[in-house]
Formats: structure tokens, C-alpha cells, sequence
């Protein structure tokens, strides 16, 4: 079952048996707009400040993602979710209301393939028959903790990257479970993880996190192939986290350095999530909810459809706090793989 | 293998092999002072920060406790850790140089207890054959991130707590892997947990953290003995992470309105840890190392002696952020429960 040095192969794959989108407008007026299922029309989401905007995507996407696999939020076991702000204050508030044992995160935006990892190794091994993974980021939230006030109009570097206002949550079933009560096919199955460790190469410029992820994105890939025996043949799509244009270039020339040519089949969800010229998002979107909504809008139908047929998913995080960077610290990435497939039938 | 709501019970609980504490110097002081494997003479530890000085709490606790196991970290799968800092940075930069996956996780002060939950139910299931969980805090850096400067020489009220300054670290090995490669007795077996919740009672006071976290942690008790069919008889122990005084109260008063009654069996590891009076730490020790170090220095010893049979062990985290708390938000807590039990013989 233990594959290779970080990897895991599962013996009975969990199925991904719903996914549920909640974007933020600017999201919503981007290419992949129409595939989500809920676009906020107003990014205070009705609250009185952003940090319970968020809180309420968190929440509005978990009720979703069970309602659309035909359950209660009382039939879910565990809750495995994060989200960027300090204490994850989002998560906290959002997911209270819903009374389910939480697991609660920090990955930066590789949170969402953290917490998909978790679901489905607690849901294979018989722990859980359902767990929501999920995770959230907000502009404003994300500018407030790490940047400069909105007000303040500061000039981005074009190496930045824009923090997507969404959240995507899936429910993760094991196969006993979704074969019991499941009518509809699954999305999608979880066959296997390789979880990423911490890789500083000593950047130290977060306004080009693209940079400080890509090498932390290389190392899970490269894992993933040398403890699977695999290469870029494997997969019909590997798909990272929020790289953005400068980072796609530094893990295109970090990979073919070692002998690997992902240059066909590679896709960041950060280069998806906006038209850079037309949206003013400079290098691309991030965030953890940048990875989490283009899989549940985009990547799942797809997978689900079997226009792809399997593909890894490589969510990728930036280690960095304003504490860390203001005391002379390098940004650290981190990045978790998830090797998502078709189901043929169940 | 589930067993009621929110927890479960282990068919082949995994165990224990070896525990490492490191200890600031009030801490070193204190009643346990001589149980911890290190005291640091000072509590910047020779870096040059506070968080430079948590995150070496973390390294050193670590390598000890794979060292104190027999095996070199390189053998140790995966990492189950966080602490108390925005964006987990104790954590990332004193982790990185061990080069192992990393599961970051934030539970506030119940840290400890997420990550030995996770850490089992991943080393029980055969996902890895050793996980290290662990969890520190700092007096310095928690002061600084949630409360005022330290030049400030603000009072604080009765009501409050001390954040502890230290790292507890377990090694969690699957009963195969044990019994492959341990030749000494493991300290204690993991045989279930009860995963907590989100609670909150409305409490706005962050210098009352006892009373904010106290709800919390009823409710883990009490879905324990729900989920089991048990009562207090079935403990030696029950100990809660960061109570405090203040929050013992209302834990026995919470427990006594349904019946159950803990208190000649209930123990508080921030009452523990500190000699209240004489060391002014008004209620009692808190932070993710309070419950760590405890477990690390004099729970799990009294366990393997067989002194204590069956420990519910429950640290307890208070979910705020500045943040919250300056939005005029209450103090959520949240509380997971572990149950430790004596090893008679492999």
C-alpha cells in the first residue's frame, strides 16, 4: 500500500463522489465563469467584513457539495479544511455551524491537496465513509494578511500573482459507502497521493511566489514519478496549483533538467482561473481557493467525462507568514500531489 | 472499526515508541522541570528571533524523538505538526531541514491531539510504518502574534494563562513496524480518539481562554463516553490540555449537569505544569507545547510504568486570531481527544 519514499497507492481508491464551486465575481467574470456552481455577485457575500465573506464560501460550498451528493451535512464523518488567514479564522467560523469533527489545516494554497490526501487515506482505511475536503481563500482577506490595505491602490509586480475569492469542497467516499447509497456514478477516484515535504531554494520576493512554489511543485512530481516507476506519459494532464506563468517556466525547465517533458500536458490552475491581460492578474491566480475551485469546476467534469483519464493534481503553497518575511526569511514551498482518475463503472 | 459519531476505536491500536520534550527555561522551573528530556538555558535558544527560537524547539524535539526511538528521521514517513503562529512558520522552518512530508495542521492548542490522531489512525491503516507528531508553542512569539509587546509589561487578569514555551514530540509506529524493529517495551498504546468539534458558547474574553475552551472540551468527553458506552470508571486519568483553572471548574460543573464526575480523576496539564502561585501564572500554562510537553514528560511515563492503565488524554484549543477577536468575534474552542493506554507486553 506504501509506495516509494512519499508516496501511496490506494488498494480500494476512494470515490470523489461530489464537488462544489463558490466564486468570488472577479472569478466569476473570468474563462472558466461559467462552470462554477455559485457566483457571488458582491465579494462581501452579504457579511460585514471580508473575513466572514469567506467564512461564508467555506460554508455555502460544504452545504453544496453534500446536497449535491444526495446527503445531509450530518452524514459526513469528517471535515478535513484550511484556508490562508492567521489561525484559520475562515474555516473556524465558516464551518461551525455544520457540528462535524474538524481536521483543520495549513498548507497555504496547497491546503486543498493536504486535505484531499487526508480524506481519502482516512476514508480508504474504513475511518470515515464520507469526509467534505475543502479550502478557501479571499482577495481582500488574503491583501489584508499578507499585503498592503486595499485602499492604499499599491502597484502589483508583474511576477505577483491575484488571490482567487472561492472556495471548492468535494466529498470523498469510500467504495463501500458510495456503492451502498450512491445512484449517481462518482466524479472521479483518488488512486493515489505523494505528499510533498518543505523545499526552500531561498527566495525570498512574495510578490513572485510563482518562483518560491515551482521547485517545491518539481520535487512532488518528480517524487511522484521515481516512486511510482512513472513519467509524463503517465498522466494526461498534470495540473499544479497556482504557479502562475513565472513559476509554469521554472518547473518546465526544473523537470526537463531531469530528463521529463511535462510541456504538453501540463496546466496550472492559477494560468486557467483569469484572463492575465484583459483581468489585470499579472502572472496569475493563487490562493488556496484558486486550485480548489478550478478542480471541482473544471478538472472533475473533465476527469469525470473521460476526456482526461487521469491526471495529478499538484496544488502548491507558499510558507511564508508577514512575521517570517519581515525577520529576513526565505519563502518556502510546499506542494501535495493527488492522482485523480476516471471511473469507468462502479 | 468506527464507533459512534465521532470516534473510533483501533483493531490493532498502534503504539507509542518513544517521546521527546524540550522545555523553556520557566517551564524548566516548574514542578516538571526534572522530567523534561531538555531544558534550554535560553529561551531565544541562540537564534535570533523568537520564532527562529520556537522553530528550533520543534528541530530539536523531533530528531530527539527519533533518536530516543532508535531510527534516524529519515525513517519516519510523515509529519503530523503545527503551532500557534499565523501561517504555521515554527513549524515550516523548523521542520524543513528534516526533509520528511509534512502535514501541517492548526487545532490551535489542541494541536497535539490532531496530530496524534492523524498520526495513528495513518500508522494503524499501513499508510506509514512510523509518523512523528508534534506541536510546540512560545511565550515570546504567542505574545507577540495575539497579545501586546513584551517591553509592554502589560497585567493580565487572573483569568489568563501562560503560553508555554516547549515542544513535545511522539513517534507513532504501526504494531508491525514495533514489533519488526523495537526491542524496547513502547511507551503506550494508542487503542481510539474522539475527534472534536467546533464549540462555541459565545465568550468574547481572550484573557479567559480557560472558560472559552472549556465547552469544547466537555463535549469530546462526553461524545466519548456517548460513542463508547462509557463513564468515568473507565479512566484513570482524564486530562485536558490548557484548562487552567478557571476552565477545570466549568469542565466538572459541564460534566456534572449530565451526570458524570470527573473530578477525582480529572487532571489539567496547564495546572500541571506551573506552580501557579509561585511561578505567577495566574490560571495555569497554555499553547500547543502545554499539553506536548506534559503527555511527553509525565503522562507517558506514568503510562508505560503502569501507573495509569487508560488515560483520556484531550488537549483543548481556543480558535481566535487577532483578527477575529478585533472584529468583535467570540472564542470558539475545539478539543480532540486521545485515548493512551498501558502496554502490558508486545
Amino acid at each position: 500500500m506504501q509506495k516509494g519514499k512519499a508516496s501511496i497507492q490506494f488498494d480500494e481508491p476512494p470515490y470523489i463522489i461530489s464537488a462544489a464551486s463558490v466564486a468570488g465575481t472577479k472569478e466569476g467574470e473570468g474563462p472558466l465563469g461559467s462552470l462554477f456552481d455559485v457566483t457571488e455577485q458582491d465579494d462581501m457575500m452579504g457579511q460585514k467584513n471580508w473575513e466572514a465573506a469567506e467564512s461564508s464560501l467555506q460554508k455555502k460550498a460544504a452545504e453544496l457539495a453534500a446536497k449535491k451528493a444526495g446527503l445531509t451535512t450530518g452524514s459526513i464523518r469528517y471535515l478535513f479544511a484550511g484556508d490562508l488567514l492567521g489561525q484559520l479564522i475562515a474555516t473556524s467560523f465558516g464551518l461551525m455551524d455544520l457540528e462535524i469533527p474538524l481536521f483543520g489545516l495549513y498548507g497555504a494554497c496547497s491546503t486543498m491537496g493536504e486535505a484531499m490526501s487526508l480524506g481519502a487515506m482516512v476514508a480508504e482505511a474504513g475511518y470515515a465513509d464520507r469526509c467534505l475536503s475543502l479550502a478557501s481563500s479571499h482577495f481582500a482577506t488574503a491583501e489584508k494578511q499578507f499585503r498592503f490595505p486595499l485602499a492604499y491602490g499599491n502597484q502589483r509586480p508583474y511576477s505577483a500573482t491575484w488571490t482567487a475569492t472561492g472556495c471548492g469542497a468535494v466529498v470523498i467516499a469510500s467504495q463501500k459507502a458510495a456503492r451502498n447509497e450512491q445512484t449517481k456514478k462518482p466524479l472521479a477516484k483518488i488512486t493515489g497521493i505523494t505528499t510533498g515535504k518543505i523545499v526552500d531554494f531561498g527566495l525570498k520576493d512574495s510578490m513572485n511566489m510563482g518562483a518560491a512554489m515551482a521547485p517545491a511543485a518539481f520535487h512532488t512530481i518528480w517524487q511522484n514519478f521515481q516512486d511510482f516507476g512513472w513519467d509524463e506519459r503517465q498522466f494526461d494532464r498534470i495540473i499544479t496549483g497556482d504557479l502562475g506563468t513565472v513559476g509554469q517556466t521554472i518547473l518546465l525547465d526544473l523537470l526537463r533538467k531531469e530528463g521529463y517533458d511535462i510541456t504538453g500536458i501540463h496546466m496550472d490552475c492559477g494560468i486557467e482561473l483569469y484572463d492575465g491581460e484583459k483581468q489585470d492578474t499579472h502572472a496569475g491566480g493563487s490562493g488556496c481557493g484558486c486550485s480548489a475551485l478550478t478542480l471541482c469546476a473544471m478538472i472533475l467534469p473533465k476527469i469525470q467525462e473521460g476526456i482526461w483519464r487521469r491526471v495529478l493534481f499538484v496544488p502548491t503553497g507558499a510558507l511564508l507568514s508577514t512575521v517570517s518575511y519581515n525577520e529576513g526569511n526565505s519563502v518556502p514551498g510546499i506542494a501535495h500531489g493527488v492522482i485523480i482518475e476516471h471511473v469507468e463503472s462502479v
